[in-house]
């Protein structure tokens, strides 16, 4: 078999073994069915119960209270980014507030401005959004259309340790890059998004858990694919879903339920891999330099840079002939980035740390 | 190795062996890479080179000129049924041509009424959807904004023996369910789209081949992702596209071109097999009764009676027992329905006429 690296990519990303093997085992014929899941109808008994099994598994996980709907949706956060204001701001005679803690919240607020009037109620800007704001920093309008966070900014490494109370204003996350990574307050949300292809399965499938009120409240004039109330009435299958990617998050959340033992213990588990991470940063004495802040350090992406940027190319050079993938870091912040998303292995991160202690002793000035 | 059955869903359906069997080979890890296609970047060289690949194997099995594009999108046909209209008919100031040769034309309509005005050109509801309409029946505008077509309509079987003239209005094509079953002078078409899950590969990505001036002149003012320009511009990676399911087409038109040998083959294949299934139909005197007119029949759906709607239930039970699988009919048209697309082997339609011929001998009255 083809010898597998660590993959430390922000997306997509590696997936848990014990999932791509299944896929792989059953990829001409599912057991018992005789035809394989990429050519399975999306209305079979087969699809039914995987789609159902992929949404219980959800509900599970993330103790999703019953006034919500899960829906499998196509286009990634950008498509969110557009129909988040296309049901909710436009129309609404109101303005929409838009957190902006990186590259992602600055994305989906360009978006929105297609819809509507946007406000934006904090900017991370001045320190090359490096941290989360407190909850007094922001000034947010109690009329307003929503509240959108990204909880997670994948390029910065910076994430929401908890939500920000929006009182009576639908909260709406972007959570792409942090979804199942730890146990969430879901009731606390009014639409909870996010693309797989981080923590849930392959590119392809979105992700939207949103409460019945705004389900309901999702106007009528806009087409069936944009409009949250339709998708919600069609349960998913209002056209045909992106079956194997519905199917892979089925086999990534069984992998979280049975193998991993729920997301308290997957927290645990991603505490423990971060912490080694910014250990070694801290042990290095300042030839490694973190992008974000002590207390908005994210769980999932830890951005970094080398002592110059001279380094950079030896270091991702020499990372990946040791198997250590995809550390380039982007170019907003600039230096290295390493993604630990839940299927990074706890071994995974111990040969980075260990790569970067030596590389650190090799060209310490 | 569980045993695969010929499965003739309308889509999801059958793809070509090879391309399974490669990608299950290759599904824990790309050769030479260590990343599985699953996990890996789009932005790398490797899916980069693939994406690359998909397109020109597009280009050449099609014979696109080149000036169109080729968009490789999400949320299927009925993502396009609106994209269109948003894109075309909003705010131009005209109407769009709709013609309705069966079920997907009349949803393609739906979506474009959010839009603006549109007129039905032609409507076979008449004789249940059983026909193509002549040139001098079409009812054309010469100002319109557009003139939409179904090519294949999946439920009725009937199909488009070649397209209608329009003049200089932009032909819409929703060529899902017979794209690449024949070659299609792509010159005569403004947008030509596709969902993959019939002849191009797994459900999660739409194909839309667009003329450069319908590119150039969508408008401003629409979300990224529902904007043909701002797409195109981004080269169908202005975010994270369904990296799996566009590999699976470059594989899927890899067996077209190596294997089959491109279009020409392709449909004499293809008319072999549904010359099979009619003749068996014919040759069974009324026990069977077609429901698609002559010179209107699909090459891809073969919907048809049986002599009483109480013997569907034993035949389809029975080809169910001989691994013949999915030939239900949809309940607008009634009794079965055959999808022989391009991956159906020959010897499939064969076993599925065998089985129909014995079954006709021994209820026939």
């Amino acid at each position: 078999m083809e010898k597998r690296v660590y993959n430390f990519s922000p997306g997509p990303a590696m997936l848990p073994l014990p999932a791509l093997e299944e896929a792989q085992r059953d990829l001409l014929a599912l057991p018992g069915v005789g035809i394989s899941i990429l050519e399975i109808s999306h209305r079979s008994k087969t699809f039914d119960d995987i789609i159902g099994q992929a949404e219980a598994n959800l509900r599970r996980l993330l103790a999703i209270p019953d006034n919500y709907r899960v829906l499998f949706m196509q286009g990634g956060a950008q498509l969110q980014f557009a129909m988040v204001p296309m049901n909710y701001l436009r129309g609404s005679g109101k303005k929409a507030d838009y957190v902006l803690t990186g590259s992602w919240g600055k994305k989906a607020l360009q978006q929105a401005k297609t819809q509507g009037e946007v406000r934006v109620v904090w900017d991370g800007q001045a320190t090359n959004y490096d941290r989360i704001p407190e909850q007094g920093q922001l000034d947010l309008d109690p009329d307003a259309a929503y509240v959108h966070i990204t909880s997670n900014e994948t390029i910065q490494g910076v994430q929401f340790p908890t939500e920000p109370d929006t009182g009576d204003v639908p909260l709406v996350c972007d959570s792409s890059s942090d979804f199942l990574c730890r146990p969430v307050p879901v009731e606390r949300y009014g639409i909870l998004y996010a693309c797989a292809q981080k923590n849930a399965g392959p590119a392809g499938v979105t992700i939207v858990i949103i409460r019945d009120d705004l389900v309901a409240r999702a106007p009528a004039d806009l087409p069936s694919m944009l409009n949250y109330r339709v998708f919600a009435e069609g349960k998913s299958v209002l056209n045909t879903p992106p079956v194997f990617a519905v199917y892979i998050v089925k086999l990534v959340t069984d992998w979280l339920l049975r193998e991993i033992g729920g997301l308290d213990k997957m927290l645990e588990i991603n505490r423990q891999k971060v912490s080694r991470l910014y250990e070694t940063i801290d042990r290095c004495e300042g030839f490694y330099e973190a992008h974000a802040a002590p207390g908005s350090r994210s769980l999932m992406n830890v951005a970094f840079r080398l002592a110059s940027p001279d380094l950079d190319k030896p270091f991702l050079e020499q990372a990946e002939q040791r198997g250590l993938a995809a550390l380039k870091g982007h170019r907003s912040v600039g230096g290295c980035r390493a993604s630990i998303y839940n299927a990074m292995p706890v071994e995974g991160v111990e040969t980075l740390c260990d790569f970067m202690l030596k590389f650190c002793e090799k060209h310490k000035a």
